[in-house]
């Protein structure tokens, strides 16, 4: 008998998202489930009256029974934009009204006003409201985001914000994973001379980023009104030969050859995707980059053109499901609503979408050896959920059946 | 100086929805605005100034600062189906995969199975589960909700329902409007002879609902697959007969003329109207019936087609905006949601979703001179957000923003 710290028994539906048990959902389920823990660990997995003669609670052990109830991975949400001070309310009505999301951005809206916002937003600022937001993801059940700068563009202010989500990652539960996102948009001041602007992303602020460990990702905003396919070679080009791992924002407002890109330079993930091509989708599947759609986005930008969600699945690519949580575009932490709308937006199954926040999304964010599926030498990273079976979570939508969050072994949110 | 029970003080935005306060929101906002109120009732609305000079508050007198926040009138859900017992996330996963929702519904699931479930369930099963939504609701800042039976479908099931709400009503802090819906759809027993359950309904439900006051409103499903027009007329007329005010379920998924009925009738409101005609708008706009819109519906059936919700405003017809919660077509109790929904799918603008869950949805149940807008001799049914203004509560979905609830002058429920 081994002793543990935590034990996790009596699962209504225990949601392993591993391979090592098949069954007919493809979520490897295990009925009666229970999952053993110690120091933060997975030591085991399985049935709950096997688990129960291989382990045994130690003296200062805790019991979680999940009766009726499913256990599951924490969520993951693979694509936000956490830190970034003000808000657009102003821009989401005249949109409504009729102006796009270019149209807005030329009249002086859109990212650059909240560039302006966050630069002006001192570090304690940034920390108190990246840390409301992050409590909001854990009531939701999210135990590990990824989060990028890019509401900075100059060098000072990518470091304020990537350095409050070090110090938010310090003192949070959820574990935060950061991207460069220098390459967000041109800023103002740069208008007139990009070729300027590409100097400063590429000599100074990306070397920079790289030497102080500030981001562990580079992104950029590959599109028409942001950066050329040219240019976003180039930058993620640079980050690879300073150690930054890529990732693209593609295909978003039209085809421009981001995914392709994508497979290109071997990012961990091409995101958006709306405009994506056949040509593209083949070669993300070849060169298992993730796609992280972003029905948030869609839905509030309320986008007549939606992903290929369901032809990049028969394709074999592997999709993941973020909130895309930004001031502009998808102005919400909520993980399940988003998985909500990738059912009835995207027309992906249940199954589908919940691989597509735990074990796709860990992908992503090049974490799939330590989260994103219940195994044995896996990170104790599990969601108790307050629903009957899997198919119920985003069926039952806009409302939270979180019911325990537990981090790293520790219980870190309990619903009253 | 007159003594009071509770002053709301020092509101951000303090939304009258009262003429009285005119404004270029259309909202009637005072600023740092003030509410007092005494046994239930609000006694003065205006600025804090101002009623801090004319009210003051008794020994047992509570007070709730609203710096910084949004006060409003309590939102009113004007459309749910709140007693149920199943759930039908199967059908929802068929759905996805490309079921319509009448492929589901003759594959003997919809509206039938719930029946089967609601029929077996005890009252004290119902009241639990209804007394769980409740409490969803009150938390997402709703204050009254009209609630329809309809999935008992036999004069005792539906008066199980009936009493269900009843007894919910005198527990719980929101209030329950009840609407007798018995003519959801043709019950399974009486598949092949619809003119005796017309006769059951119209000769022996509908009485006897009426004579017990068990519902205050009668509703009808007109639609090809449920209720003819002339059966829906027939009900309607009997309704009124027996004193049960028209309600009806018009033009979801064809135009049956429905909203033309509506108008007829002079039902209070005619709700979904996906289908509505031009002739429709204009009678409903004529006989000021309100359209009760659903984009919960329309975002969980993944419908292409939405009610011409704008066409509408313009045509002068007042619109409310409500959850439809069920367990087929929109499971869920986020009334927030659904206004964020009416300005992303139906386009309708801040100001007009937060009319159509306040004073517009008073309007569809009658509740007009009670509740709906913060006025002098109206009940405190007042909810304190925590957002900067109002265009703020759409914006940022998917979470709660409630600070306070306030029912009949006392506080129900506060955020921790």
């Amino acid at each position: 008998m081994i002793e543990i710290d935590l034990l996790i028994k009596s699962a209504e539906e225990l949601l392993t998202l591993s391979s090592s048990f098949k069954d007919e959902s493809g979520l490897g389920i295990v009925r009666n489930g229970a999952v053993a823990i110690k120091e933060g660990k997975i030591l085991g997995v399985g049935g709950t009256d096997q688990l129960l003669g291989d382990f045994v609670l130690g003296a200062q052990g805790q019991e979680v029974n999940a009766t009726g109830k499913v256990v599951m991975p924490g969520l993951i949400d693979s694509h936000t934009h956490l830190i970034f001070a003000g808000s657009r309310e102003s821009e989401f009505e005249q949109r409504i009204q009729g102006l796009s999301y270019l149209d807005v951005a030329e009249r002086g809206g859109g990212i650059l006003s909240t560039v302006e916002a966050t630069r002006k937003a001192s570090f304690d600022e940034l920390f108190s409201l990246g840390k409301k937001r992050l409590d909001r993801m854990l009531s939701k059940g999210v135990t590990t985001i990824e989060a990028k700068s890019g509401y900075g563009l100059s060098l000072q202010d990518e470091l304020k914000i990537l350095n409050v989500m070090k110090a938010l990652n310090e003192i949070h539960p959820i574990d935060i994973v950061s991207t460069f996102l220098g390459a967000h948009t041109i800023p103002k001041e740069f208008r007139d001379d990009r070729a300027k602007y590409m100097d400063l992303l590429t000599e100074e602020m990306m070397p920079r980023v790289a030497r102080g460990k500030a981001a562990e990702f580079c992104d950029v905003f590959c599109e028409e009104k942001a950066f050329t396919l040219g240019e976003s070679k180039k930058i993620l080009e640079t980050g690879k030969r300073y150690g930054l791992k890529p990732k693209i924002h593609a295909d978003q407002l039209s085809h421009g050859g981001g995914a392709e890109l994508a497979a290109e330079v071997g990012a961990f993930s091409a995101d958006h995707l709306e405009y994506v091509s056949r040509e593209g989708i083949r070669k993300l599947a070849e060169k298992r980059v993730i796609a992280v759609l972003l029905p948030g986005a869609s839905f509030f930008l309320s986008m007549k053109k939606y992903p290929p969600a369901r032809e990049m699945i028969q394709e074999g690519v592997c999709v993941s499901l973020a909130t895309d949580l930004n001031p502009g575009s998808s102005m919400t932490e909520s993980l399940p609503l988003i998985m909500t709308m990738g059912c009835t937006l995207f027309k992906m199954t249940p199954r589908e979408v919940i691989q597509a926040t735990t074990l796709h999304a860990a992908k992503s964010i090049d974490r799939e050896s330590e989260i994103g599926s219940l195994e044995v030498g896996k990170q104790a990273d599990i969601l108790v959920l307050d629903i009957p079976n899997y198919r119920y979570l985003p069926y039952h939508f806009g409302v939270d059946h979180t019911e325990w969050v537990i981090k790293k072994g520790r219980v870190v949110y309990k619903n009253q």
